[in-house]
């Protein structure tokens, strides 16, 4: 374990396939990513046919490099990956990330070639990440997959079988100021696998929560050992590709694993006491809750809207995500009334405040605190239309909020905000802001009621099972500093 | 159905409960409306305590006006809704929409106060759309209820119970250069209901489509037949609220409805051939389909995208909608392999491309027509990682729009396109764009592989059992002139 600390957090490397041509792949994902992100070691480019990259001096090959490399990224063709890893045990490497494809995924051939590789490699103490991945994300090393993000640590794990979903969770989760303790991208899992990871990340102090992109497993037995000690410590949300059969062919073609039976997963799933998300956009959408809502300690639900036909939609999307959405009793809508314009019909649950309410802040706070003060109500969604804030400003909106984060307050009850966009670009334009705002004043923010149910309701289940919640800090330093929050 | 079509045409509007204040609801919702979209005919602002509204000279009552008025928005307190309507009666009103809640959805008292008032209209000859409703939406009568869009007509007649769902499918066509004929908010349809109003979207020469949300019906029979009638001359696509128990609560309180049995409206829609979409962006993605596809011959969908694991997720998404991702035969892998960089792999359908077919447009074309060229495709969908846009610039990614197009074209197979944001600001703020672009070209453009398999599944649908297309002009003249494409 302490061994793949130190491996996650090289001094040294180097880029064996790195180009004069500034634009290819290799240099647009590894190698300037390491430059514009910073990386505070040292960058060996090694081509062949190269003295020069990028403004770095190129090395012929791995042996020609004056120390000895800690972490190497493969950008070469797949027959000549067993000579660089030759080299790289002769010459002391401690880990390769291997982007090359065509092993285990492509056939027999390939299967053939990815055992050589990886025999080499452990007679040799050197680890592989790979093939067919990105390697390692470390913004505390200064290593990123995922370009113009800051540069600041989270708590927050990734492992993904996909280079590609990987950067899709690192860049989807800093729109919500959450960034990676560490995110590791390993494709095939000749070597290193997810039971090796998953126990790193179990372990790894840094990671208060664990998202995975999984497709097929290794070893399930361990697996599903880890995945139950694992999720009795932190919370782990996974998303599965191959669930059908036709992305199980895929998955086969991706990384050459075996998708496996869809209720062998769930059966897993549910004895391990993990979430599992139906998209990547649902696992930032929960891992967004976990971060900023305190575990509601029930599933009723309490609903404030604009627009009756919004809220009939709303109730039905929060009933079918499994949370529960009571009637008001009527003292509380009594009180309700006292202060609201809303006529009586609107004041049940959902709460339809008329737009009215919404114009000015004390009384939706107050509607807020009314709602969230009944003691048969465990969490509360609040929905903003954004095309009030194009028709009357932005700022409209955001003194919204924060009558709701008030309201919010004297409850004591977690709430969530739904960004209601209208499908419409202008409605989106405004969101973008809106949501920063809106986790500034600590509430999560959704674009919809189906995905901020879903995610409150993996939260609620996680708590119920007794999952510790290692309350990691939301939002880091920098995100902060562009929020004028400090 | 000749009446209605001249009460959908008014020459001249009374707003009943104008207020000098500018903002309220009321003068929001209408009377703004009605002159920021330069409604042609009168305007007479109703309000005894006021001499002039917004510029217009207001009048004490109705029948203060020195004309007959066709249609009358009431936004007045309940209780003085008889009074109101005995004076449209008097003076020969057609047509009143009752903009007022606190009627059948509010309880016993309600009721009663709404049949009195329908029974007034009934006697006198005036027809009533509501109570709790937002009345009508026609471009060509200068009638708008969703501000700021094009005042041009389209082909899409939208039926729905909550006037912000009414707003939210205009507005989310828009997006897509896709117009309403007329769209009619009828909230608790106590006079006109779903059955006179789809009736007469169905013979309606200006409607080729028909969507509809709603949430209980009156006259069940009847809106059998009616919707199997209108299904067999145009597609229908139903968004109903109130399936879950809790929503069904939420529709009585909303317009007074029934919400009725989930299986007895599933077995409905099925025996109607008619498209249940589960959201009203489904219904808008829909009706993107429609307009802008020729309908798949089946349902063998070909996928190219850039990342395996983004492929896999997309695999699992279309087969989940009812889509099949048949594996590409040798001879076509072959006939890839000879001019694709990436490696045999990612080539049987998924096809991952890796990103370097993308930056050349030729190859791009030619893996699409290569594709869709196999006889045992039916429809294609290609994404876009909008993040590449944001990096490469947009250009390379309409570049890369226009090639696809061109390799559809070749092959005469209907191509949808997905913008991949990787649910980033960036991204999203790229696909606003990308997604006009994208029209442009006639193909449509969705967020997600979900919403585009969805929407295809149910044009092939449509197609299979049979209902008429009557191909709607998908781009209007103001949308075109936007792209510069006139």
């Amino acid at each position: 374990m302490q061994d793949l600390a130190r491996l996650f957090e090289p001094n040294s490397v180097a880029i064996v396939g790195a180009t004069t041509n500034p634009y290819t792949v290799t240099n647009v994902t590894f190698l300037r990513q390491l430059l514009d992100f910073g990386y505070p070691g040292r960058i060996y480019p090694v081509n062949p046919h190269a003295s020069e990259i990028l403004g770095l001096k190129a090395y012929p090959s791995i042996s020609a490099i004056p120390e000895r490399v800690d972490y190497v990224v493969c950008a070469i063709a797949a027959p000549q990956t067993p000579k660089l890893m030759q080299e790289c045990v002769a010459t002391g490497v401690r880990l390769v990330a291997m982007y090359t494809a065509g092993f285990s995924e492509s056939g027999e051939e390939g299967e053939k070639l990815e055992k050589e590789v990886v025999a080499i490699a452990r007679q040799g103490g050197v680890r592989v990440l790979g093939p067919n991945c990105l390697g390692i994300h470390c913004p505390k090393a200064g290593l990123s997959l995922a370009g113009s993000i800051s540069r600041e640590s989270g708590h927050v794990g990734l492992l993904s079988q996909s280079g590609g979903n990987t950067q899709h969770m690192i860049l989807g989760l800093a729109e919500s100021g959450i960034y990676a303790s560490k995110a590791i991208s390993f494709g095939n899992a000749a070597d290193l696998n997810e039971s090796d990871l998953l126990e790193y990340l179990a372990q790894d102090d840094e990671t208060s929560i664990i998202g995975i992109y999984i497709e097929g497993i290794k070893e399930p037995a361990r697996f599903a050992r880890v995945l139950k000690q694992t999720a009795s410590t932190k919370p782990v949300i996974v998303v599965k590709g191959g669930k059908t059969p036709a992305g199980s062919g895929a998955v086969r073609l991706h990384t050459g694993a075996l998708a496996g039976s869809r209720r062998v997963w769930d059966a897993l799933c549910g004895q391990a006491g993990i979430v599992q998300a139906g998209s990547l956009k649902e696992l930032i959408g929960t891992i967004q809750a976990f971060v900023y809502l305190k575990p509601p300690r029930g599933r009723r639900v309490g609903i404030i809207g604009i627009g009756g036909g919004a809220n009939v939609l709303a109730t039905d999307e929060c009933e079918t995500a499994g949370l529960v959405v009571p009637e008001l009793p009527p003292n509380v809508r009594d009180e309700l009334r006292a202060f609201t314009p809303a006529a009586g019909t609107g004041l049940r649950n959902p709460v339809d405040t008329l737009g009215e309410v919404y114009v000015d802040p004390a009384v939706l706070s107050r509607t807020v605190s009314t709602v969230g003060g009944w003691s048969g109500i465990d969490v509360l969604l609040v929905s903003f239309p954004m095309l009030l804030g194009v028709r009357l400003g932005v700022q409209f909106l955001i003194d919204g909020i924060q009558a709701v984060a008030r309201g919010a307050k004297e409850t004591g009850k977690p709430v969530a905000v739904i960004l209601q966009t209208a499908d419409c670009a202008e409605g989106e334009s405004v969101a973008w802001d809106v949501q920063k705002r809106c986790l500034a004043t600590g509430m999560p923010a959704f674009w919809t009621y189906g995905e901020a149910a879903r995610a409150v309701k993996h939260l609620i289940d996680c708590a119920q099972r007794g999952t510790p919640r290692r309350s990691p800090r939301p939002t880091g330093a920098a995100w902060r500093k562009e929020l004028d929050l400090e």
